[in-house]
């Protein structure tokens, strides 16, 4: 392949499942997709490795990433920083290979803005009122706190506008197989593969 | 399906087995495309069928709806026209179901033109220096022959900058799938489903 690979972002709703569907997809066959390696601020553990598990960053050095722009997202969880760093992402496009990540949808509105060409999936219920139920049903009573992820909820459904393509997740291995459909066809994109004709098209 | 069908084009230059490739598709499981029922001039025939095999008219009533912009594209054959008419097309996409064209270049670009959100798949060899050997041994020595033919093929070629998706025409089953998943992927795509989103969005 020599063509650059693609950035594929896979969101959607809380609770919607896109956990368990990327999983899915990692451990499905055929595919080549790179692991995003994420960069943080904790401490190394014992028996991770620079570069394979994290890139480990003291706090200074991801604050000043984020400053320059080169984090793709990030956001900061019990004290430390968690992100995708931008130049590692491009480096691994540029290499030929698809990048897969799978986030939260505020982020990946964020990697829009960084990378527009990048192919955003967004994953559905297939009942927006069995989504409705598990937010109301979820362990409290209180009106305000479930009016509140109401709320969210809302503004993350409404985000769909801003993707490509929305997948349907009501069986794990369906949404699969649809999403690697997609991310096949979108190879076959003709301003994707255009750079390689056109050397061809010259000699023809 | 509530949604709109969609207008599946496929093209390519001559001799890359658009014909060959269409047929396997229609053959193939799990199609639901609708044939594109075409309209002619030409005398009906023993055992045919107005609606089924031809939409058959006289010249007077074809030339008016090519006049008034009603036919998607057509052309003239040994003294008969035959075309693709639109209202039928936008009928048949109406009721939710696909309709597969499979016609020359400029026929396509014609289509582009009237349906810009068709689905336009352009078929190429696997191998320029194959489709060029073709195209020159096909049994004439005369070089200006030869010169004109390859000025066609490489217009028809430089003619996928328009198109959406460049498949590879290398084992005509692989084409197949591939042509089979674009379609399949362009179903999911949110400019296309968020009309039926919308409603589910608002009651949410």
């Amino acid at each position: 392949m020599s063509e650059r690979g693609l950035l594929i972002v896979l969101s959607g709703p809380s609770g919607v499942g896109k956990g368990t569907v990327r999983k899915a997809i990692f451990d499905s066959e055929g595919n080549e997709f790179e692991y995003s390696i994420s960069m943080t601020t904790r401490q190394m553990r014992t028996g991770e490795k620079e570069g394979v598990d994290y890139f480990f960053r003291s706090r200074e050095e991801f604050e000043e990433l984020i400053q320059t722009g080169k984090m793709l997202e990030y956001a900061e969880y019990v004290g430390n920083y968690y992100g995708t760093p931008l130049d590692y992402v491009n480096q691994t496009l540029d290499s030929g290979k698809d990048v897969f990540l799978e986030i939260e949808v505020q982020g990946a509105m964020k990697v829009k803005e960084k990378v527009p060409d990048g192919v955003f999936i967004f994953l559905t219920p297939p009942d927006f009122d069995e989504l409705k139920s598990r937010i109301v049903n979820r362990g409290t009573d209180d009106m305000a706190v479930i009016d509140e992820r109401m709320k969210v909820a809302r503004e993350e459904v409404d985000m769909m506008r801003h993707y490509d393509y929305a997948v349907v997740n009501d069986k794990v291995d369906l949404a699969v197989d649809r999403i690697k459909k997609i991310i096949e066809s979108e190879h076959y994109r003709v301003d994707r593969v255009i750079h390689r004709y056109e050397k061809m098209l010259k000699e023809f």
